[in-house]
Order: C-alpha cells, then structure tokens, then sequence
C-alpha cells in the first residue's frame, strides 16, 4: 500500500449534532488510528471543513445538504464516507462525473452500515440460487410506519436478481385457501413477512429451504452502535477505493 | 388410583390403514403396558372392536365414520382417543347426552396429539396478557393448502381470549405505509405470518414482546411420530378421565 | 377487592442511585396508579422513609442493608417488593416470623423481576416431564465473569425437580468421544450450555426433544428496562399477598 | 461451454447398497438430466463399472474401498464423485499425481454434500474477520457418539484460518468462575457446544457478535435426501472441473 492510500487519520464529521453523528463522532475519537478535527452541525460552514484539515468526511446529514456537502468534499480532494439518504440516480451521475476530474478521491455511499446486515443480505442472495424456496421475515419496533422495511426490500430484490439470472423457477406455494395478508407480501416475487412486536429494535431473518434442509440467515441490530464498525471500516478503506462505490458490501472481502 | 380405572390394557386402532392409524399400531404394540388387540380399516364391521375385548378405542379415522364409531364404543362400555376431525358442535353435544348415561366411560377428542404443540399453545395464551406485543409465525411444506394452519387459528383463538378476558390493549402498530399482506392477517385481532418453504413439516413460533424484553415459543414438529407420546398418554389417562374431554391439554398437568 | 388490599399508590424506592433503583423510581413516577413519595439512597435515614407516608417499600439496596430496610417497612406496616440479592434461609426465616406478628403486611423477594423470564422457566419446568431430552442454552455478552447464569442453575434446579418427581430418566446420550466441555456443564444432571458474545445482553433458551418434535422456550433480555413491568406488578399485587413470597412466579397466573 | 464438458449424462452409483448410496441411486434416475448405468455394491466387480459406458462415478461406499475405486475410475477416463471418507493427505496426494497424467478428469472429493451446511460454513469463515465474537453450536440426535461433530471441528477450523490471517484477536471473554464445561470445548480457539436431543437430526448454529449486533448462520439438516442436491450439482459439474476439488464449495458460486 503506497503512501498516498495510507488510512485518513484526520476525519471530520457532518452532522454531529444528530443521533448518528454524534454517535459517529464518538466513535471516531475512540479510534486509535483517527483523529476528530471538526465535528459540524446544522450552521456550521463548509470553510470549517477545509479549515480542519480533514483527509475524510463522514457525512450523516439530511438528504437537502448531503450532495453539496460531498461535492464540496471531492472538490477539495477530501474522501468522503457517506450515510444520509436521498441519493437517487442523477445525483449519483453528477457524483460520478465530478470524481473524473478527481481521480484520487473515494466516495462511499452507504445506506447501511450495519456489517452483518450488509454480509447477511449479501449471503443470502449469493445462496439463494442453490434452493427451491425463500422467503423473508423482518421484526421491528412498533413504531416503525413502513412496512416492510428498507433492508427486507432491498434483501429481496438482490436475491430475485440473482434467481433470475440462474433461471431458478419460484419458490412452489401450494396455497389455495388463504386469509388475506397471511402469505404476506411479495417484492420481485420473492415473500417477505413484516413483525411489529415491543421490545425489539431491528431483525431480519432469510429462509432458504431445500429438500430435508433449511439454511437460515439471521441479522440482529440491538443497538445504533451495531453502525460504528461499518462506518470506521469506510473511513480506513475509503482512500484505497477511488471514485464512487455504492454500498459497503464493495469494500468487504467476501470472495469464497 | 382404584382397580376400574387401571390403564387400558387392551386397545383397539380403528382407521389402521391410514398413515396416522398405522403409526399408532406400531406405537401401542411397542408400549410395554398395552396390548393391541385389534387394528380394523375400512370395511372392517364394528362388531369387531367389540369382540375384541378392546377396552380403549383410538379412532383415526374420516369425519364421515368417527361419529358412529364413538358412539358405538361408548355404548360397549368402551373409552375413546379420537384424532379425527369433524367434531362440530352439535356432534359434541349429543356425545355429552349419551355419556351422560355410561358415566364411568371417558372421551378423549383431540385435534392435536404434538404434546409440545399443545403446551406451546397453552403456554402462549397464558404469557400473552404479560406483553404488549403478540404475534405468530407459522411455518409448513410448500404443499400445505391453506393459510394460516388451524394450529395458528386455535394458537390465536386462545391467546386473543385470555387478552380480552385480562382487558389487554391490542398489540401497538404505527404501520402507515403497508405493502399489501407485509403485517399478516389478523385472526380474533392477533396477527398471523405463514410462510411455505420446502424442507420444512409442520413449526410455529410465538412472539411476545414487552419493554427491553422478548419471550418466544416454537414448537417444531419433524415427523408424525411427534403424535405418538400423546396418542399414549391420551390411552394411559382415559379412564382416570370420565366423560368428554376436548383437546390434550385437559390430561396435561400444566399448573404452575 | 377490599379497600385495605387496594393498590399501593403511595410509593418509595431504597437504592434509587443504583442503576436498577433510578429506573424504578423513574418508571413507578410514570405509572398512572402509583405516586413516588420517597427515593432515597445511601445515607438517607430510614426515617425518612416512614415519614414519607409510603405504602410499599421498593428495595433494590445491596445485601449489607436489605435486611434492616425490609424490617423497617414491615414493622411500620410498608409492603415491601425487594429485588436484591443476599437472601439466604436463615434471613427468609427470620422474616417470616416477623410478617407473623403483622398479618396485614405483605413482602415479596424476587431475584428475577423480568416476566419473560420468569414464565420460561416456570414453562420449561412443567413441559420438561412431557419430553426425553432437556437441555439449556444461556448467552450473555463476554464481560460476565460467570458461567453458567444464575438463572440458567435456577432453570436447571426446577427442571431437574419436576423430572425426578415424576421419574423421568435421565436424558439420552450416547457420547462416548468427547473434546472436554464439548457437552456443557452439569446441573443437577441437566446440560447447560454457556456462550458468550459481544452485542449480546442476557438470553436463554430451553430446548426440549422427544420423537419427531422439538419445544424451545427462549427469553431474550435487550435492556435493564425488562425488569420494569415485574416492579410494578410487584407493587400492584404486593398488598394482596400478605406474608412471604418468594419469586415473582408467586404473583402470576400460570394455571392453566 | 465445449462439448467436451458437456453435463456427463451417464452416472454409475458404487456403494448402492448402502443408505446414502440407495437414495442417491434414485435421484440420479430422477433427474431428467442423467441415466444411472450402473448401481453397484459390495462383491460386484468393477470391470462392470469400466462396461456400463459410465461417464461419471459416484462413489457412497467404505474407507477401504473408495481409493480403488476412484484410481479405476480416473485411469478408464471416467470422472468421480466422492462422498466416501478416508482421504488423507497421503491418498489425496497420490490422487493427485494420477490425474497429472489424465488432464481431462476430475474427481470431486465432498465429505459434506449438504448444500446448505458448506455454504454455511463458508459464509461464517468469510464474516468472521467482521466480528469480535464467534461461537459455534452444534445439535444432533442423542445417539452420535462423537462431540463435536465433524462439521464443527471443519468449521471452526476454517473460521479459525480466516481470523488468524485478519489478525483478529481472540473473542473476548471475562469468564473467571466456571462450572466445568459450561464454556464449551475449543477448537483451534473456538468455542464449540454440543447439544444432544431427542427428535433432532444434524442442525449448527455460528454466531457472531460485535457491538450492538449479532449474526446468526444456522442450517438444519432433517433429513438425507439434504444431500442429493448437492450430489447432483457435483456430477453435473465435474467434467468442468478437470484434476482434484476438496470439498463441494470447489463448485459453488459463492463470489460476492
């Protein structure tokens, strides 16, 4: 690993003032390979950002700021790490296109850094071409207004478009009596079952079942913390990855 | 325990041609304290239970014969086992009338013989009032053709009873934005999940939730020998157990 | 429901600068029903306690001063709902003899206050006769320095008691090569199994097996918060319940 | 894909005979791909093997056999699946020079053929660098007499290589007080627990924790038609894969 892809270890976080931020500020200051030089909120300039020093930015801001907030990054040839939402297609074009004229600097955008949600959905999709049958069940806190959730959604798309492209027929499904809603709903044809129950944070659970076996995927977020590790992992690895990289699965190893 | 009430030595098994009937062959002439003394399929008149000397009949039989069959054991002074379904209610009551007249004889009508199955239930309708939060998965073969399975109906049925009796709130749930059938059906207001992958036989789990804290039952049934025990116990209880009994959980000792 | 066994309203914590006491104040102060009089903590006289007009006493001190603080209450007519450890034989005795002298009075010692766990156990103790094998899994997050789990012996003492008296033979087990501790540890001749994993809180889980099925009751312990719901059953029900009772089991309805 | 390499159409079973060989017989004749030309057992001779016109073999048979069976095959140009056990590091050695001199034919030596279990085991190694905490539970019917199982002690080991190669330090653990075995048996640093139950058949869990997070891979294998799958994706695939392959995970695209 040459010099100029040695790990940040001057990193600014935007966004400090939330949940997620702090959260992220804290666990930046509590690696021993980092240093917080700024951790801005709401108000804060940008100038601040360059001012700082910082080799990368952690970016947990609200979809309205976070475009500017990256390309202000990529155009001072600060790398950035990135967890707000709102990134659609045009914007990940711009991005793309702004990075040409900055072939040094890496951009992550994220949209879940929980490590073992990103290697569960990933697994999950890689091993569901090698079973008849799969089906999703997430478990959430009561409050959530969504269902089912962003990563049951995504989960099950990643694993029709691996089944599709092996061409392996639909999960069989014998039902012909149902009360309505009991087979839950479909995304891309594949089942996903939405539990809301008291006391639980956020759960995912992959079902893949063959002939006199079943192979069960299971990830449990308890706890915000469960993010820090994702987001430590793309500030050490994002110098290493130039241009844009979408998903944190592109800086695992999961190769077999 | 008195001399007439002794365990039913001597057993007959009507229905033996079935899958269900032949396993419970097999597993009374296995049982070192009963006798198998007769094993009638279709055709077989019933004058042969009689002759038998049978002092137990267990009935696996079709809703179409169980009915006479009951009523021509009790009449013989014969107890019951009985896992055919078809039991309505108005069957129920005139079962009641005509013990009402063999009042040393016992009937066991039982839709479900898993012991586990059945303390699961039980079990879950008992907790449930403890919790803010239930919900069911129930899991079965692709082949299975409808859904929810009566288990989870009867699962429900039970826990939504001790609820209302108890004054429990409903379960909280802040969906907004619902992908059809993602929450479930509701059965008596309890949601249920069913979800069909190969590999699997017949599982049920039941999740309740309260603050920081989350109590779940599964019951896996992997096999039809998970009926046997409670065939036998069923046998073995019978005569302590004058009169009609509706479903395994009166024989269990289940007081806490 | 008379007017003297109403619910306690008027209620003062012991220990309420401990983690467990500052919750309970914080959640008895949050329950419609009850009013917190007093929180007080070490230093603070006992004195204090009886002028405050309290009805219940809610001890969750240290072992050194339980024992003084719960004859305080008693004497003074408090019910007492004691969550701390230190009870031995010899104190539980001595207590009784004084709740003979205040037949009014009511103190229940509970060494568990989260319900879900506290319903596993006394579940698994009762469905463990029904089944050959049992077996305990206990998880915890790696920084407890024991193993197995007071509760997970607890679970184990109550299983092996209701087996022994109903002469249950031993689980089966045909291991004759074994990488030592493969097996788990032995509780009164039940297997308990220890792990230990960051992320984790406190989580156990039953696993009973007979022919063809499994039953699996299993507690999961996210948050201290868990104890909560037990707190204030113990101060609604405290009242009715004069005398000693020992575990919260004591306050459910289990019959079923 | 060459001709060459074409799916081998015709399949000679050894060991046929045998449990596993039986059904692997009848799912070589069920899959509309494949002609079984062959189904031999112990006495028969293999110069039957050499006339049958066998493009593949699939060897189910003893330790003392396979070897001879699997150089016959190689030299007659037929290639072999193998789910026999026995292969050391001599035998595999000696294998390997014979297929130098026979670029066109491969072997597949599988010692697990559940598709399920070796993607399993393969996903745990690859997640394990990610995680502070891993433990392995594995659960089996009470008459195995060896604790671990052997797909245990593989999983482990491979997980093992993964973390020692990241440089992951050990899990953690603060365990001081221990009731001997309750922490498990270790294998090359991993924890390993054995449950035994009645009405199992061969089932692990590999958990995995970091902060706020738990992943869990489980696969459960109910029965042996959960390997049939895995022989067929090994004979379809072996003309592909000239020379040796250890292990089924040779042949699965588990690239992520």
């Amino acid at each position: 690993m040459t010099e100029q892809h040695s790990v940040p270890k001057l990193v600014a976080v935007l966004g400090a003032n939330g949940r997620m931020g702090a959260e992220a500020a804290k666990a930046i200051e509590a690696a021993p390979d980092m240093k917080l030089v700024a951790a801005l909120g709401r108000g804060d300039s940008l100038e601040q950002l360059a001012s700082s020093g910082a080799q990368c930015l952690v970016d947990l801001t609200v979809p309205e700021s976070t475009e500017a907030n990256v390309r202000f990054a990529v155009e001072h040839g600060i790398h950035a790490v990135v967890g707000t939402t709102g990134w659609d297609a045009g914007r990940l074009s711009a991005l793309e296109s702004l990075l040409a004229g900055h072939p040094d600097t890496g951009v992550l955008i994220a949209p879940n850094f929980a490590l073992g949600s990103v290697l569960a959905s990933a697994f999950a999709a890689k091993a569901s071409k090698y079973f008849e049958s799969v089906e999703i069940i997430e478990l959430h806190h009561p409050d959530k207004v969504d269902a089912p959730s962003g990563t049951a959604v995504r989960t099950a798309q990643l694993i029709a478009g691996e089944r599709n492209a092996a061409q392996v027929p639909p999960s069989p499904d014998a039902t012909t009596s149902e009360l309505a809603g009991a087979r839950g709903c479909e995304v891309d044809g594949i089942r996903v079952h939405s539990v809301r129950l008291r006391g639980l944070v956020a759960h995912q659970e992959v079902l893949l079942g063959g002939p006199g076996e079943q192979l069960t995927l299971r990830h449990d977020s308890f706890d915000r913390a469960s993010f820090m590790p994702g987001v430590l992992l793309g500030v050490r690895n994002v110098a290493a990855h130039p241009g844009l990289t979408v998903g944190l699965d592109g800086y695992l190893d999961m190769g077999l």
